[in-house]
């Protein structure tokens, strides 16, 4: 395979809604970075990564401009595993992960969805999946709301069918987040999948103190109860806190992920494709995950994460959250009753409408 | 403080020779990356960072542009070490480590530039410290070279009053590593320092099976035996291989400093101001290596790093390594029987000629 063409944008794109977590504040916009590579017998394979605020768009956009979109011109493509081993050596200097993971991540994905449209084939078919449908959760972005609030929110996602959700915590007081856990727990019932996130917000220490206290909930996981950085922290939550720990959104190589694992920090391993470096990555640590039996779930991304999850055989959920894109995709993702089905459209399945992105463009 | 310019530019500038080492192949360019901040007062502080073959130098850029640049402007800077904080948080989601590293840096050793001059004092003793002479070593980017050629280069370098040298290793054979350091080891005798710097080439198996067969050589130290990520791996060369390790110069965070000396993956500490951040986090990395026993050297940068190296108490070596950067500086560092003087100017004292850089802009 030859790349003849590669076409890099980046977008910077208002939210429905305005959201909030404990660590991001108010996100009004995301960024967006789409790459689009063509071939010799001119088949097109399309990629993207995103951004909090849209912070960094310009500099993943530049990357893959300047340096990496040149070398895969340059590039022989027989295998796409080896050539982002050679991505990761060429930008290595500086690279092992922050912007780099995006930008490889961008054309990862492209360079994927043009291997298995060229093959006549969905994505996840393509990576040796046997089943489309993936069980998924609702997350709600909803720190800053009521009890009463929650607890509509969570009408709603069992209304549109999801069986399993996940809330927000890290509230300054940690009564408050034990309360409204407590609530949500009485209002969803003893059995039903309820995951929390701190989104990195407490110390290690805080974080045992939390989970301590939230245990009695039966909670299905806590999402980073600390920062990533704090591999000894994760392990003690782990061993010691009575909840399983979720996390690997802010991780962001395979490597990172190995030693979280490999120490016992992480139940449920959280690689995002568009974050990691793209495909090649979350499947390396899908494979790591499996043989430390345990499963792995997705942040973002839905549209992408389906397909890698329907892959695998050692799937847990999939997070439903796709920062509004859906309103420029020509088929966003379908649930039924909760559960996700993987497109039967060759590659990812994902067309992203541009003529309605235009307005939102920063740069080409 | 309050900042309220800031100019960031980018170059690619040619090396006055074609170097080499075991991972970055040949090299005829490295990319520059300049900040200039100019406070209330009209006072202007200088910072800069560095990429291999100018890999990542318009997306360091585009960072500074387009978020931490105007993050600046719109900040409180009472605290550098705060700021520093805040910018950490800032880019996080596309940050520790990589790309965000180096823009930080870029910013950060402007600001205690800035600082320092405000102060009317050299970087060194605004720091705390109390002495200038600073014990150097030079650094032969050497691996292509014969061993004729590598003798004279190292006569070169005592003439040059040099009391410390170091070679690379990581020849395609362990064998000619090993006549090739013994060379080297039988023409300086057995006293002097001579150290070795494999540039990650080897696996930790590798590195332990070259650390034991260049042992008797009473190297001062081996550098980088393996790649960054692998932590286990340096501890295990660290442990066995019977030669002390240097690393450092392709981590990007205190944090993975703190846990490289944490679990005794190194003995010298190398910290790159330009590449981990800048002096803020340069200096707690210094300070982790103090309370753990180890001295701290340094990589690249040596018109800053004498200064840092200057300023603690648990100072090894100072690299003599500057990318050839000393055509465009109006004061390059002092030497006097391979002893570096930190300058007596305010701030870092480093002033760049802009004129003579301009033709190699790329953007501004």
């Amino acid at each position: 395979m030859k790349i003849v063409d590669v076409l890099v944008e980046q977008f910077r794109v208002p939210l429905p809604v305005t959201l909030s977590d404990a660590t991001h504040g108010e996100m009004t916009h995301f960024g967006l970075v789409t790459v689009r590579v063509v071939d010799e017998q001119g088949r097109e394979g399309l990629g993207y990564t995103y951004t909090v605020h849209g912070t960094g768009g310009s500099a993943i956009h530049a990357l893959i401009r300047d340096d990496l979109g040149p070398f895969l011109l340059a590039s022989d493509l027989e295998s796409l595993d080896e050539f982002w081993e050679s991505m990761w050596w060429q930008i290595h200097f500086v690279g092992r992960g922050g912007i780099g993971a995006f930008a490889m991540a961008a054309i990862d994905i492209a360079l994927w969805d043009l291997k298995a449209r060229s093959a006549g084939q969905p994505l996840w078919r393509f990576l040796g999946g046997t089943k489309r449908q993936v069980q998924t959760y609702a997350g709600g972005i909803d720190l800053d709301f009521s009890i009463d609030e929650l607890i509509a929110q969570s009408e709603r996602f069992l209304s549109q069918g999801f069986r399993a959700i996940k809330m927000k915590v890290g509230r300054a007081v940690l009564d408050e987040d034990v309360s409204r856990v407590r609530a949500m727990r009485e209002c969803l019932g003893s059995e039903f999948p309820l995951m929390v996130d701190a989104n990195m917000r407490w110390t290690a220490d805080a974080a045992e103190q939390a989970a301590r206290a939230l245990a009695p909930m039966s909670l299905f996981w806590l999402e980073e109860p600390t920062i990533p950085d704090d591999v000894e922290g994760h392990a003690r939550v782990a061993r010691v806190g009575g909840i399983p720990i979720a996390s690997g959104e802010n991780l962001h190589s395979v490597y990172e992920f190995e030693e979280l694992i490999k120490r016992g920090g992480v139940t449920y391993p959280e690689p995002d494709a568009a974050t990691l470096g793209g495909i090649t990555p979350w499947l390396k640590v899908a494979g790591l995950a499996e043989s430390s039996g345990l499963q792995v779930t997705s942040h973002g991304v839905h549209d992408i994460h389906v397909h890698l999850l329907a892959a695998v055989s050692n799937a847990s959920y999939l997070e439903v959250h796709g920062f509004g894109l859906e309103r420029f995709i020509a088929e966003p993702l379908v649930l039924e009753d909760g559960v996700a089905l993987a497109p039967e459209r060759d590659g990812h399945g994902v067309s992203l409408d541009f003529a309605a992105l235009a307005p939102y463009r920063v740069s080409n």
